[in-house]
């Protein structure tokens, strides 16, 4: 039978994401900016401790989790929506203030999924580039391409894959430009950042925040993200969204992962030399980077960036290839600073 | 500051969806359909053996999920979409195929999430009532309500919370009648009923079929789903879903889930066994209830309802008022013979 079945216009003119994220076991993973080492022994005490046959067959409730979380990120419970990983804030948020058609300003490159839920929406996607010279923030264009139908702006601070960053005094700008629009500030790399715009909450109404537990916390697996708002728009977030969409496993995680900072700082701390130590290593090779306020350093392999990156590959150590969005770009994630020797060690033998 | 920013007004119009999932450990919970004694201990023993810091800090990876999975329900692995709960499979089945302001068939009174998320993407919803003398399917109003402009239908079977079914005959009627609208048949309560559309699959190319872990696997606080489609089908919704929407865990343990059949069947065994007597007891108490094909069984306690439900969880037994749905009636699950004898004796106190 011929099928009469068409999906959405919209659909259909999306291209698939398909991120390279298959056979990746054994090798040093550098390429998808997770916490390199994994996340803290408590949290996987805790969910051992916690793991039941009768636990793991009644509905998720998130009534511990929500205060705990909340008072861990200095906000009040009703300012916080629990989601299935970041991204499950980004489509919470479009689905709650983006109608089909609405505009959505996006910088680029950034997050792909700003643009894939916002073309899911059937949003018109309009976006500003990053500056060519050194991928700072367009703050001028980005305010003058503000207007009135312009409903959401989605800006990862730090920004993936550029590394680069705003101040809080652009965040205010375009807050006070813009209070027509949803504006996502999304700090999945806060802690590698340490300027949080969740001060900023109290007086900007169309201001969201989101948080991760993918990145420093090591967590990537159990899909734990937190959307933060006013509390009147986290009502409306709320009714946008499924009761149950955060896995049990990973509130119970969350909760033990947020009360072992230690951990977390002194992650930061080694991700942090890691860093230095990739930024020297790349000076003296001559190749050219990108300083970055994540835990990642972009950096210009030119016409070789596909080879480097497959050669490293066939050497153990996977990076991000990052060149159809800057052109002959090579995304490395910041680990350990013996996973960056390691890695140095490798590209200097291939360059 | 005043805000400026408003929400959609397809959102504005919902009402917020909040299930009674609370205070509810230590209880007898009759209340949810869950599996009432657990998922199957291989699940558990597997999870302890596969966690580890490391595992929870990489994006999650499904190329071992899928092909086991498809393999375990008969279909292709590209025939399969894993989902984050039945709720995600809905979502993404509507983002393909409903545009706002699209028509969404549903029959009445059923899953509240087909609704919810049609509601989220601004179709025009139009539903049929089951038929009030037996809650039996209304197959002859469902086929004249389909029209041009129908996009989609979703249909649970067994429904819940009526308990009744339809047969392959009825489904592939509408299959028929709807060639050019999304079909789904949510099979969450399959295991109690035996009759699935998945062999339809082949012959019509509208025809989607959903499962779930959270019922009879005893999986709820995983959120695990399947979604099933010609492979051309599939390959369209994937486009609209997030890459990373499954938690890694919960794909863990729904390898193990299917390789413990033999727990799957005793559970069923004992379900229906509890369903019997659920019924012989409420027919013993001179109650009327609605005949199932799920693990619950629907009955009429006309104005008492929400008084036998708060009475009945003072005694420490959840059950579920669905009297917004079907005046005066009340859902129990059928878990064990010996959590019906104690749900039986309680109710027959308060009665």
């Amino acid at each position: 039978m011929v099928s009469e079945l068409k999906p959405r216009q919209a659909v259909l003119k999306m291209t698939p994401y398909s991120p390279p994220t298959g056979g990746r076991a054994g090798k040093l993973r550098l390429d998808f900016n997770e916490n390199t080492v994994g996340c803290s022994p408590t949290v996987i005490e805790f969910l051992r401790e916690r793991l039941s046959a009768d636990g793991l067959s009644i509905y998720p409730e998130y009534d511990e989790t929500r205060p705990e979380l909340a008072a861990y990120f200095g906000v009040a419970p009703d300012q916080l929506l629990l989601t299935n990983g970041t991204d499950e804030a980004i489509q919470v948020l479009i689905n709650t203030y983006v109608d089909d058609g609405d505009e959505v300003l996006l910088p680029r490159p950034s997050y792909a999924m700003y643009r894939f839920y916002s073309e899911v929406a059937g949003a018109a996607i309009r976006e500003i580039d990053y500056r060519a010279e050194d991928l700072s923030f367009p703050l001028d264009e980005f305010l003058a391409a503000i207007g009135p139908r312009t409903r959401a702006t989605l800006i990862a601070n730090p920004n993936n894959p550029t590394g680069t960053a705003i101040g809080l005094d652009a965040i205010e700008k375009i807050l006070a430009a813009a209070p027509h629009a949803a504006v996502l500030i999304d700090e999945a790399y806060f802690e590698f950042y340490g300027v949080t715009a969740l001060g900023l909450m109290a007086r900007y109404p169309n201001l969201f925040v989101s948080r991760t537990f993918s990145k420093v916390f090591g967590m990537a697996a159990m899909r734990m993200g937190c959307l933060f708002g006013q509390a009147e728009n986290v009502a409306f977030l709320h009714k946008a969204q499924s009761p149950y969409s955060v896995n049990q496993l990973a509130a119970l995680a969350a909760r033990a992962a947020i009360r072992d900072t230690q951990y977390v700082r002194d992650y930061v701390g080694e991700a942090l030399a890691a860093r230095d130590m990739l930024c020297q290593g790349l000076e003296r090779l001559s190749i050219p980077f990108f300083p970055s306020q994540g835990n990642f350093v972009l950096f210009r392999a030119g016409g070789r960036a596909i080879e480097i990156r497959d050669k490293l590959r066939a050497m153990g150590v996977l990076v991000r290839d990052r060149s159809y969005e800057i052109a002959g770009s090579v995304r490395v994630t910041a680990g350990t600073r013996e996973q960056a020797a390691r890695f140095l060690k490798a590209l200097e033998e291939i360059w």
